[in-house]
This record gives C-alpha cells, sequence and structure tokens, in this order.
C-alpha cells in the first residue's frame, strides 16, 4: 500500500487481531482495533472496542498511552467515529491527544459516524485510508452490511431431505437434518442477534427458538426472538416465555411485509436476522429480494410427500430459476452413531430476484 | 490367510489386476483373472476373461502354459466353472492339464456355475478358498449382486435442486444439474449395460439415453434402452431410433410390475440396470424394495414449485423416512465458466423398506 510504513501494515494486522478478540462486540456495535505507535515504529499502546457503552477502540488506546500519544500514528481497522453517541468523538479525542497521523483501514459507511477523516485533516492530522480495507470489511461483514443497506443482513436457513421435503406428510419434522447439522445451527444463530419465523411455524411446531449449547443448555446471550404475520399468537406459545431466567426478549411483528418487518428490526438496532422459515415466510423474503445468505442443510434421505422447504416463488420455467453463488459446500460427519451426514451448502444469493425474472 | 503361502498370496494380487484389465469384460460375464505358479513359486503363465465367448481366465492361462501346467498351482480370483457354457467347464480343463492344487478368491455364486471345486477335489487336485476373497467380490459387486440374487443390481439416479425440485412447474428440466454432473452420469451408465424410464419420461421429455462422451458422441459399446409402462411408445420417439449407426437396441417392457421387468431383463442376461426415473417409476422401485444405489445429485439452486424428484411413497410420518446409509458424499466442482458445484450422494437403501415400514 503506497503511503504507509512497513510497522504502519503490522501494527494494522495486530488491531485486527485486537478487534477481534473473544469480548469483541458481536452486535449493534463493529469490532475496532487500535494500535498506536511511536514516531520510530515502537508499539506505544493497543485497543479495542468491547460492546456497546465501552469506550471505542481509539480512546481505550489513548488512554492506556497518557502522554506518549503526542506525536503519535494511530493506526484503526475503521475510520474514527465523528459523532457523539454514548461515548464522545473518536476523532476529536485524537486531536486533543496530539496524535500526528492516522493510518485506517475502512471507511465508516455509516452516515452518521462518517466525516472523522476529514474532522481530522481540518485539524492538521495526516490521514492515509484503505490499509487492509478488505480484511477490516470482512471483519465486520454483516455490520458493514447492516449500516451500508439502513437493514439488519438477512441470513435464511433451511434443513430438507434430498427430495425437499421439510416436514413429512403429517407435518412431523422432528428430525430433518442430524445431530451435527442441529449443533451447527446452533453456532450460526448465536452469531445473529434476531431469530424470526412466520405465525405458521410458531402454531405447528412451537419453537423456543433459542440458541442452545451441545448439552441443549441455552447460552446466556440469547437473540431476540420474532415471529411475524398478522394472526394473533397463542399465549402459551414457547417463543413467548423467559428461558431458563435468561432475558431474552421475543416480539410479534404483526405485518406481512418483509421490507416493514425489517426497517422495523433496524430500528431495533437488529443488524443479522436468521430466518428460520417456515416456507411461506422464506418465499416472501426470496421473492422480496431480501435475503442475504442462504445456509441449506440438505439430509440424505427420503420422504417422497410432505411440506417443501420453500413456496411457490412465483418460477415457471427453468431458466428463471433462482440460482445463487456458491460459497461453501461441507460435509457435517455424523457425531451420533447410526446418522448419516449431511450437506451443507453457504449461498450468496442472485442480483436478479424471481420478481425481476418474471419481468 | 492359514494353507496359502505369500506367492500365493501375491499371485492371487496380480489375478486381481489381469482380472481388472482394459479389455476386461463390463456384463454380463465376470471379470476373472488367473496366474499358473511353479512348485518353486516362479510364474508359469498368466491368464484372463475377456468377454463373453472368449476362453475363461483359467483357459487362457493354461493354454500358454502348455507342458508346465502339469504339476502348476492355479490361483484364481474365482471359483473355476463347472458347466459346459459357451466355453468347456473349467474345473476339467485343469484336471486335464494335470494341475496340482488351486487357490481360490471367491466362491462361484452362479448356482449354474457352482460345484468347480468339487470337481476338483473329486479329481484329486488340492483346494484353497478365500484367499482375497473380499476384494474378488468387489472387483464383481454388480455381477455377484446379479447371480445372487436372480436379478440386474439395480441403481437409481435422480437430480434435483435444494428444494428436492426435479422440473419446472412447466415441465422444463435442462438443465438441473451442472455440466460436471451430467458428465458424470454419463460415466456412470457406461458401466451399466442397462438404462430404464418410464413411459412419462419418454413422452415428457423424449430422452436419447444413450451414453456420450464429454464432446457429446455417442460410445461404440451403448447399453440397452428400455422403457417401462403399459402406453404405447410414440413411433418417433428417440429412444427407438439407432444412435449414429451405433449397434444400440431399446426395449418397451409393457408392465408396471418393477419384479416382472427385472425378471424378464435376467433372462435377457442383464445385470446392471441404470434407472433415470421419473418420479412415478423410481417410487415403484423404492417401494418395492428393488433399488440397490442410489445416485443423487443435488443441485444448489431453487424452483419454488415443479415435479419432485420422487413421487408418493406412502410415507406420512417423519420416523418412517426412507433412510439410506451413506457411502460417499463428493462436490463436484464446475467444468464449465459460471456454473456452480453440484453435491453427488452415493447411498445405500435401508434393509426396511418404505412398505415394510408402514406395515
Ligand atoms: N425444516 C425446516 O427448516 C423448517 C423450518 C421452519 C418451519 N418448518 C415447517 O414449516 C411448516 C409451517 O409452514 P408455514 O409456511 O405455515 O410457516 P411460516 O412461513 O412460518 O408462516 C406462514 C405465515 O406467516 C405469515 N406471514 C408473514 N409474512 C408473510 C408474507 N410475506 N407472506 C405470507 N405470509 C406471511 C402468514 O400468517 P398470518 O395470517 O399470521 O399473517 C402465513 O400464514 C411447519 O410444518 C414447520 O414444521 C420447517
Ligand atoms: N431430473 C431428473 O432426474 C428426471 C429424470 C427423469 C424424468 N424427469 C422428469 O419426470 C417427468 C415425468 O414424470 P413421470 O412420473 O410421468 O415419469 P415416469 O416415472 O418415467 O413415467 C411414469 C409412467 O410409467 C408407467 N409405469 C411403469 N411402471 C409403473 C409403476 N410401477 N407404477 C406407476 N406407473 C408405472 C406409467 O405409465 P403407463 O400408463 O404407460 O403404464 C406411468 O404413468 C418429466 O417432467 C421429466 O422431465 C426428471
Amino acid at each position: 500500500m503506497a503511503g504507509t510504513s512497513s510497522h504502519e501494515h503490522d501494527a494494522m494486522r495486530r488491531a485486527l487481531v485486537l478487534a477481534a478478540g473473544p469480548d469483541a462486540p458481536l452486535h449493534p456495535n463493529p469490532r475496532v482495533g487500535c494500535v498506536l505507535l511511536a514516531p520510530d515504529g515502537r508499539v506505544v499502546a493497543e485497543g479495542a472496542h468491547r460492546g456497546a457503552g465501552t469506550p471505542h477502540a481509539e480512546v481505550d488506546a489513548l488512554s492506556r498511552a497518557g502522554a506518549e500519544a503526542r506525536g503519535a500514528t494511530a493506526v484503526v481497522t475503521l475510520e474514527p467515529c465523528n459523532h457523539t453517541g454514548r461515548t464522545g468523538p473518536c476523532a476529536e479525542a485524537l486531536v486533543a491527544a496530539g496524535v500526528r497521523r492516522v493510518v485506517l483501514a475502512q471507511r465508516d459507511p455509516n452516515p452518521l459516524a462518517a466525516g472523522g477523516a476529514a474532522t481530522l485533516r481540518a485539524a492538521g492530522i495526516e490521514v492515509a485510508t484503505g490499509l487492509l480495507e478488505a480484511e477490516a470489511r470482512e471483519l465486520n461483514r454483516v455490520w458493514t452490511f447492516a449500516v451500508e443497506h439502513g437493514r439488519p443482513f438477512v441470513t435464511w436457513k433451511l434443513a430438507t431431505t434430498i427430495d425437499g421435503r421439510s416436514a413429512a406428510a403429517d407435518g412431523t419434522s422432528r428430525w430433518v437434518s442430524g445431530t451435527a447439522s442441529r449443533r451447527d445451527t446452533h453456532r450460526l444463530r448465536a452469531l445473529a442477534d434476531t431469530m424470526l419465523v412466520g405465525t405458521g411455524t410458531v402454531a405447528v411446531d412451537d419453537p423456543l427458538l433459542t440458541v442452545r449449547d451441545a448439552e441443549d443448555r441455552p447460552l446466556a446471550r440469547q437473540p431476540l426472538r420474532v415471529v411475524m404475520g398478522e394472526r394473533d399468537l397463542d399465549p402459551a406459545a414457547r417463543v413467548l416465555a423467559p428461558v431458563d431466567g435468561i432475558a431474552s426478549p421475543s416480539l410479534h411483528l404483526r405485518t406481512r411485509d418483509p421490507h416493514e418487518a425489517l426497517a422495523e428490526l433496524a430500528a431495533r438496532e437488529r443488524r443479522h436476522v436468521f430466518l428460520e422459515g417456515g416456507p411461506t415466510l422464506a418465499a416472501a423474503f426470496v421473492a422480496a429480494g431480501l435475503v442475504d445468505e442462504v445456509v441449506a442443510y440438505v439430509a440424505p434421505f427420503l420422504l417422497g410427500a410432505g411440506r417443501s422447504a420453500v413456496a411457490d416463488l412465483g418460477i415457471t420455467t427453468i431458466t428463471d430459476a433462482w440460482r445463487p453463488e456458491v460459497l461453501d459446500v461441507a460435509v457435517l460427519e455424523p457425531v451420533v452413531a447410526g446418522e448419516q451426514p449431511d450437506v451443507r451448502f453457504t449461498l450468496v444469493p442472485p442480483v436478479r430476484t424471481p420478481a425481476a425474472g418474471d419481468a
């Protein structure tokens, strides 16, 4: 990268590691790391953001550096914020500390927070941007998407048999996929801040929608559990009950409009929706072009009848099929004797939605 | 292995290699190799069977050995035959040549041919059986099955989307799977001696049912093309036409009984049926317990509607699902730019058929 030194490159690698530390926030804030370098390239201090309400990475590093911050170079994974949120703006803190130069990886995609680089330059601080930018965007892939699009990133998870059934003719669906796939699903649920299903799934399956470990114990941090649809919910539905004393809120969105639902969730600072069906709701999101990632577990057995994993998408001929790009294919080997391996596809949807294809 | 020497072990390995040589028969005869050893363990002659109407492996080796066969040990992958078919019985030929000892891997599963070992023993020849038997059975896996069961081995091939569709709502199905999967299908078709579809598939798709190479040229050896069902076929159906001057017979079996169809094919010395659907015929074979192997190509896209890969199997609840064992899962990487990888499952059906499960 032109205009940055190898010390700065090394410091940015380190800042990325700090950003992704074990106590880094998942949501709603981005993961950010910062390294302060003395003019000779020596590391003066390190900092990282640890979640909403705690200091931003730059402020964390500055407070550790004390007087040594003067004349230093701040190497930071995300453009320093310019707005006064729960903490003061970082751009001003850097100016006040007498930092001479700032090297940043990713520009802030948030229109509310952007402008930090301009504020720094206006104060006479040298700013270099774009160092390890791809790595920094990847680190906050979901957050970046959510901020850039003004709505949560949507991961649609489905589980089917090789003949595409998600439930048998009598509605039974325990289990379509094996233990390894179900554990993998809980691992992915834990990365999201919101679970979403339709009223139909609640009526039929009465799911908990919690994140549990391999011993089926709920994790301490639970996503918001959201049910979407106009029907009333059974007040005894398990999705409405607290989880073993763990704070685990739930929400009924009385709408059928996926855009409206996501806007409502964005207003609640939700960044990552994990959509688990059913077929009707999933089809509505696909048709609206509001699925950003698909995780499909395919189990190697046949039902011959029963509910399909996805309802009608309005596709009538094979050339109009909804053809995502395959990011990854994994064979999930059984973790329980007697089970068979499932296959997990991770897919990125096409730019053209079926609705666009019909036009 | 007790009772056999290391010379004999090495000779059996070599006989297995000879049996699988490039001009070894696929069908209807087994692949057989033979090595003749002098009393000191030296190889006297080698032989292999090269297809119906050509000498059996033992006779081939004996004719190369000439007088040196006297006192030798014949190491052969399959029990020497005892019946007079197109060639004379091998057991008698071994006796006549003065062979002292015979070491064989697999007992002949064919009731018509068995008894070779007894004939040899009655003539005073020492016989050891079972050396590398598993390898020898694997070499002729399909033939052994067909002979033991008195009917062809049935491989069912299906191609579906992740939502289990084999054709779109308007019946179009070109292509559900990618180029890599279609080439893989032709590779597997080439291993069978019979292609089978229902009258429905012929009416809708008018398939050729030929085996073609990557450049879409038909191979010199074509399987028998069989259509099953009571309806008349369109005399212009492509399955009835010759293939570019290559002998490529076809047959219409006017029945809906899978047992009757396989008996008819067994009578024509057919060992390996490659069943390519459609959903109705496949469901009939699954329900009758007459699918011996499943090759399922799953393509990572959605149709949301259209024909399912398999028709109703009479399964109503998830615990009665048809759950085969997974032999292999392979990701078939695209061979054409812009295509996506498919997944191929190779499955061995459960012992319990859905019909049995319903009882
Ligand atoms: N294997 C799996 O991965 C899996 C996962 C989940 C569910 N399932 C199965 O799916 C079945 C339930 O299917 P389902 O399709 O009824 O469930 P669903 O998609 O969860 O719920 C459908 C309902 O959601 C409401 N809704 C909200 N937004 C909508 C929109 N944009 N368009 C249409 N409806 C909308 C409608 O009800 P209102 O009248 O209330 O608006 C609709 O009836 C169960 O058998 C369950 O086992 C399987
Ligand atoms: N993607 C794939 O892998 C694939 C492969 C093949 C076909 N397909 C699709 O499948 C569709 C055709 O479906 P299909 O189910 O009509 O095709 P099919 O299974 O080939 O043919 C069904 C017909 O076979 C006859 N039949 C023979 N034995 C039978 C039995 N035991 N039980 C019931 N019927 C028996 C019946 O006709 P009679 O009245 O003549 O007895 C029946 O209508 C086409 O759209 C085709 O594209 C897809």
